[in-house]
């Protein structure tokens, strides 16, 4: 983990899209640290306020003006990586696309569950989105050290990369066809929204279709990590008997 | 949530198998709090040690002889009420077994795919598992309030019980049959292990047969809550299908 210090190299860290463990904050510092605080709630990096003088302990001198950040080291992946590593195995695509996951520990969750299930990578968005932190990395029992993730500034864009790519992108959705009832052999890209709101409407629309999982109880939804777990590993039976078929 | 105090009022809730969320003891005290605690330790029971300042004052007076225990209240429901649930709604009785989940928000995650995969109830062991504690039902999003879980001395029993009713018993287990390839139709008890050691031996000599999840990347297994979310979700895919024809 790097210690970036003062207001100006955060700022710049946040820029560059950098992976924000935590953000530091003196009480009641005045200034440009609100921008700093706009940022890093956008883009949901954890924040902590503490007094002066921890600060400068954590700092190590006293230039920090009122502000530091932990990144981690993750080393993110690009897209055109993980098209090529399906391509090396001789395998459609299959790319898991997760729109604004805030909780660390659903998306550590859902990274092992697509490491099991074989996806070729995972894309999530720069902003709205908790990045690979030592939480993520946890929860995930170590598939972020075999799983390519890449993070995306715009997951439209992302999205039609991959469509120019000859993959389909399917949106898990309540609204779409029954799961097991969809063709999901081929390249596919799974799009599934944050824990909140659900998937963003724009994103949705640039799906070529949708998929539901049909809830047999009383409750609305399974969780995004079990949703997840569900639909990957129903394309990959798909894909299993279709070979054999 | 309801409070008891002292040393017998709590042994005999801890023998009834009351459903305790904590234990409070106090620091360094002796007789038979060893054995309140081996209990305790048995049944996965969360301890806290506090000073007797505190202690009195959680039990109103003086008379707690060194330990309270907190209880709630969910009601366990009978293996028999399961089954004739199924059978009110014309449909093959699918139980979920689990032995010995010991964290609760695995539990609650389970309980919550458990639901919305439509199982009739789900088995959990009396001693070494966590029952249905504030952290489960919370994380259970409300599962628990519509699933009957029952909790049982002895899973073998338990699963006899099951088979004599006309169900199979379904080993989660890494070297069984890949879990699609399976016919999974008719009444069936899923029994999935604990999250360190997985099924006991003897528990997994008791099922008919076993089936895995293939893994397709580099990690040993999925989690307990991801591989119960697909293994149900395939059990109601193959029913749904076969009564289709």
């Amino acid at each position: 983990m790097d210690k970036i210090v003062g207001r100006n190299p955060v700022l710049e860290a946040i820029r560059a899209g950098r992976n924000f463990e935590k953000l530091v904050v003196q009480q009641n510092a005045g200034g440009s640290i609100q921008k700093i605080l706009d940022q890093a709630g956008e883009r949901h990096i954890p924040v902590q306020h503490v007094d002066k003088s921890a600060l400068d302990r954590l700092a190590g001198n006293g230039g920090h003006q009122g502000v530091l950040a932990f990144v981690s080291d993750f080393c993110y992946a690009q897209i055109e990586d993980m098209l090529a590593a399906a391509r090396d195995k001789n395998e459609d695509p299959l790319i898991l696309v997760l729109d604004g996951m805030e909780d660390p520990h659903n998306l550590g969750a859902i990274l092992r569950s697509a490491e099991g299930a074989g996806v070729h990578g995972v894309i999530i968005p720069l902003r709205r989105s908790v990045g690979i932190t030592d939480v993520v990395a946890k929860t995930s029992s170590g598939a972020i050290e075999h799983i390519p993730v890449a993070r995306e500034p715009n997951i439209r864009e992302a999205l039609k990369k991959l469509q120019n790519a000859g993959l389909w992108a399917a949106a898990l959705d309540m609204d779409g066809e029954r799961y097991f009832e969809k063709d999901l052999t081929g390249g596919l890209a799974l799009v599934i929204g944050g824990e909140g709101g659900g998937l963003r409407r724009l994103v949705k629309e640039t799906c070529d279709f949708a998929v539901s999982i049909p809830m047999y109880g009383r409750l609305a939804s399974l969780n995004a990590s079990a949703a997840a777990a569900v639909t990957l590993y129903e394309i990959k039976r798909q894909r299993i008997m279709q070979t054999r078929g």
